[in-house]
């Protein structure tokens, strides 16, 4: 009985084309972070189950991968990076100089309904800056997200930033109180894009019990965005210092950022306060971001992130401060392709060398290994069938040019250079006549 | 209730010094293989069970991590990158153009026994060449690493050639007939290393009932291996193809190789036939071989692989051949760190700039951003502390250079540069000058 070759629903394989794409993405990204200093560290995908439960929401508990090991133990699978993180630093504190810039890329996994676009195994692509509490940590990170998508050719995009403390701070002013109410009226105000203003509204009145009022009031508050120069829009919002502490504090340290983000070689346009940015995430304590590309507004965002205070909780009573942001690699490479950014080959080799006879399959492998020499990625047909069908595989995967060895090339010892893309053909040339041109 | 920081027992963390030691490596070794053309793919950590015990051996069924996903399915994580390959060249047949060449680079799991240098997850790295039978694609899987090698520094290697038929053709000559006997002989063949000539004596005895004699004969057969040159060693065997039709068809493919081999520019003692290669696994149907470091003999071999002919055979009634190879990543890093070629740094950063005023931090930032548009990793201490604390800092991370901003550093927009290796301190150099310095 033969198996139906197939993936698990919710899960994908990459076929060359996506898999060189993110591989190019993902190298341009981490050769910014490792610019500012960022180390890569690595992790188990696999955990003890108490290690990824402790800190998870509810939510994601239900979507582990949770099993028992050969050995009895309750274990489960990672869904984000940053338990185990926590659970790393608080290994190795030690052994580790703080403060500690770590970046990982590696998959997690998540049980979740499989829906379009949303995958149960995927990509996370973290950086955080651990154990200072310094503002210019977070001033840091906003620079990487700047960096990567310069990086990738995206020029037009808008750093949101936001501070869990403004937030925290309007609710308060607005009657909301309790912890737990905060965390609900935001993960309420950041759903909507998705289910717009009347159906916050109606989810904000049936948990919280508001008044119409102040429902229009807590949305008008929160839909602030910075559309001005900087001094102009803080002079704005100043008087919102006054309604509590925790406004002030927020406002403070955004309008520090600033400061120090002001100094820097980055277009001022790049990054804009937005008071309507909650990530819905509970852990977060200060600064928070999300990145989005101009011409993709319906994308959502690349890169999101922010300061979060406890990191280590579960695992040791000092606390550790960090900050840090986290690609969203799939989001980010659907926006590539919707901006002709990708790279559409199948190939990493630029040339493929074709023969036509056994005779020249060893020169074949001569000149591939001068070019490879120089360079230039070369792969060589390996067996002796007939020229369109070579040609059309260089077609197919997308190689730049072909060359090819015929009785012609193999009694001058040249060889024949064939553009794919405009079809021109030279030949007999010399290998260094067509390595000039191949490199020009 | 606190949860204690630890790992599953065989998983583990790669600390910074590691994990920048493993990326550099797999770097080189993925350039290599793309200079060849070979193209990544990804395939799922995660599959239907029955896709992975289908060709997996008993051994690994019962190391197989596998359970009831949330919707029931029985589900597994990979054992290795062949059986996914496998399955993946089924589901896509007809997108993927043959001959098809790919490589991957990705974590696989085996509930063993824990045991020193033996880990439940560990990282494959597996290039292939599948749908082409030319032996043409052998020599060049042989290149690639050869190419892998020198890539990482390694210069004295040996790469160990023999056949599947050869090792057939010597068993049936000594009268081991069944598939299953062969397979069975060649496993304890295998063993050498580890039981030494009288252990596997023994086991040849009890489990194929063999004489003394015979099994004299056949270990001193097996034992053969070139320690001449390609001529005269295969005069010196060339009896052996009258042996019969297996060892005929042995010796004359790995006499083919050979014949391309020669003609490239490689170190003709680096790659030698070696009749005790037998390499564990069922599925190899060709040329076979293993990769061993010189001068570290005792680990073992660091690039394992050969041609197997029915690797979609679980999928498919159609057969496809394929030649491929696995570095074994641990093993050549432990190999690579005995022979001192391995960083020693937790920094991806060559600078650390430090401050000891506020007031300078933002120019430590422009001038950090200055460093890194000319390509130097720099990286800022986030924090003003006492000067030895941020020094001690870039001594154990492992910068090359500090750059310090003090007083008269920023009164005439200088810097001062202290080498971390020598301790030589030269005061106030322009930014110019101090990367003329470093980048010297």
């Amino acid at each position: 009985m033969l198996v139906t070759p197939r993936t698990l629903s919710g899960f994908r394989d990459h076929l060359p084309k996506e898999a060189i794409a993110k591989e190019k993405l993902l190298k341009k990204v981490t050769q910014v972070f490792e610019s500012f200093g960022f180390v890569p560290i690595e992790t188990p995908h696999m955990e003890y189950a108490e290690v990824l439960i402790k800190q998870g929401s509810k939510e994601i508990q239900k979507e582990l991968y949770r099993f028992q090991d050969h050995g009895g133990r309750d274990v489960a699978l990672r869904f984000d990076q940053t338990v185990p993180l926590a659970r790393f630093i608080s290994q190795y504190r030690n052994e580790l100089p703080l403060p500690f810039k770590r970046y990982v890329v590696g998959n997690v996994f998540r049980g979740e309904r499989a829906q379009r676009g949303r995958y149960r195994e995927f990509t996370q692509c973290d950086f955080d800056f651990i154990g200072s509490n310094s503002i210019a940590c977070d001033a840091e990170i906003i620079q990487v997200i700047y960096a990567s998508m310069l990086s990738l050719g995206i020029e037009d995009f808008t750093i949101w930033l936001n501070h869990r403390s403004i937030l925290n701070g309007i609710c308060q002013y607005f009657g909301i109180k309790e912890e737990t109410d905060i965390q609900n009226a935001l993960r309420i105000i950041d759903k909507i894009d998705k289910i717009g203003p009347e159906g916050v509204s109606a989810e904000l009145k049936e948990a919280l019990r508001l008044t119409d009022k102040t429902i229009e009031a807590l949305l008008k508050t929160t839909s602030i965005k910075q559309t001005q120069d900087k001094e102009e829009f803080f002079a704005e919002i100043a008087p919102m210092k006054q309604w509590n502490a925790e406004l002030k504090k927020g406002i403070e340290e955004l309008e520090q950022m600033y400061q120090i983000l002001q100094d820097l070689e980055m277009d001022k346009s790049s990054y804009r306060v937005n008071f309507s940015i909650a990530r819905g995430l509970a852990y977060y304590t200060g600064i928070i971001y999300e990145t989005t590309i101009t011409r993709l507004k319906s994308l959502g965002s690349v890169c999101s992130g922010g300061r979060y205070d406890n990191l280590t909780k579960t695992f040791s009573k000092e606390s550790m401060s960090g900050v840090g942001a986290s690609i969203g690699l799939d989001r980010l490479l659907v926006g590539l392709e919707d901006l002709g950014l990708l790279s559409q080959k199948s190939t990493t080799a630029r040339i493929l060398i074709i023969c036509t006879n056994e005779k020249y399959l060893s020169l074949a492998h001569r000149i591939a290994e001068s070019f490879r020499r120089s360079e230039v990625n070369t792969e060589v047909y390996p067996e002796i069938t007939k020229l369109k069908k070579q040609l059309s595989y260089a077609d197919q995967k997308g190689h730049e040019f072909s060359v090819i060895i015929g009785e012609e090339e193999y009694k001058n010892r040249a060889l024949t250079l064939k553009n794919m893309t405009t079809g021109i053909q030279l030949d007999c040339l010399s290998f260094l006549k067509a390595l000039e041109i191949i490199k020009s």
